[in-house]
């Protein structure tokens, strides 16, 4: 599950390793309030000369049904304030990382409207890492709780909730077709389906040649899926 | 779009070909009408010392909510009846293929009762293949249309609509994850994505360990996927 090639050394062909790592995706009922996912993780690997590797990797993304630029603002700035206490560079970089990976190619369109993502990451230290996932899974709570108390009372109409439904048969593409992590535990013998499956939503839906009017909020977000925009 | 490898010989690294097709999903309203599927189709290739090579190829198969022994019997029989008239192998060859083919291996599931499904027939003659396919092709109405009016006023209660939309949810697993033309399709850059997604339901639902209890006719369906049965 590295995203770069570094070629690791076995030991008569074997890679003893250890990998944690805590996920979770929140589908809502209500359109008005986004589906939130994150996942952090760790892996440690000892090489055939004793040698030891680790690294972090993850990220916090926000699939909206409707567009809601207070919304996105929060949520990348909060983002993006948690990151910068640990580098500069690490907000704007793990921002088009999100993008990157999370992108219906098919489609020509992202998941959601990102967040952060990253792999791979070993440096400066075992401890700084560790102290920057730390501060990026304590900033879940802040960045999504305040969105959905703002809008669990919205009222919504049956064509709001059928475009949600389209947004979720999107979801369903993604991890179905392109995630790493979905395809993995897929093709692993013995892996546990239903816990790497809980990522789909309860419902979803397929509609031929679905393509918003010109002018519509339905239409508004898939111009911002088609281009991904900064948000901060 | 080869079930088995074979050399072909291209000449400056291209192969000229030409692929026709035809392929139709139906996903009824009622959970007591199937979801049928059928595809035929015929590739041509031109090698580089002007040798042509050609085979056809597809099914047709059947997707129940609910196993009902009548309809299985009279689905796979008249398939069976179609293939004789061409060879006494066909249809025991190709029920095989066809479980195997739609095989859900995340699940250890079928995607439903099968059918038949081939792939490279190029034999005994051209003309005799065709002429199996297009046997092939006239039997999708009388295979399905007989299933259709039995069970078009046939009452359904919510249980059983719930659980006819976490057997979509299968098919979308089986179509999104394993399924030869939608991957090849997907990846294809410029090809039609809303037809290659058309064989999606308009809906599907998961639920996280979903389970049948023992006795329930879901649970009766889910040992018939497991355990794919011969039906004639």
């Amino acid at each position: 599950m590295r995203s770069r090639g570094k070629v690791l050394k076995g030991k008569d062909g074997k890679l003893p390793f250890c990998a944690m790592g805590v996920s979770s995706v929140i589908h809502p009922k209500n359109p008005h309030i986004p589906t939130v996912h994150f996942n952090y993780r760790y892996f440690e690997i000892e090489e055939g000369d004793g040698n030891k590797q680790w690294w972090f990797g993850g990220g916090t993304d926000l699939t909206p049904v409707y567009v809601n630029k207070d919304d996105a603002f929060h949520f990348h700035n909060t983002l993006k304030e948690a990151c910068n206490k640990h580098h500069s560079q690490y907000y704007p970089d793990f921002k088009k990382w999100c993008d990157r990976y999370f992108y219906i190619r098919h489609r020509g369109e992202t998941r959601g409207i990102g967040g952060i993502f990253f792999d791979d990451l070993d440096s400066p230290s075992q401890e700084e890492a560790f102290n920057f996932v730390k501060s990026c899974a304590r900033t879940v709570v802040p960045c999504y709780l305040p969105i959905v108390h703002k809008h669990l009372s919205d009222a919504f109409t049956d064509e709001e909730k059928d475009w949600q439904q389209v947004r979720r048969g999107r979801y369903v593409e993604f991890n179905l077709v392109y995630d790493r992590g979905v395809k993995f535990g897929l093709a692993t013998p013995g892996s546990r389906i239903e816990s790497i499956l809980m990522s789909l939503p309860l419902t979803a839906r397929w509609e031929y040649m679905h393509e918003p009017a010109k002018g519509t909020r339905e239409a508004e977000m898939l111009e911002v899926l088609r281009n991904p925009k900064d948000w901060v």
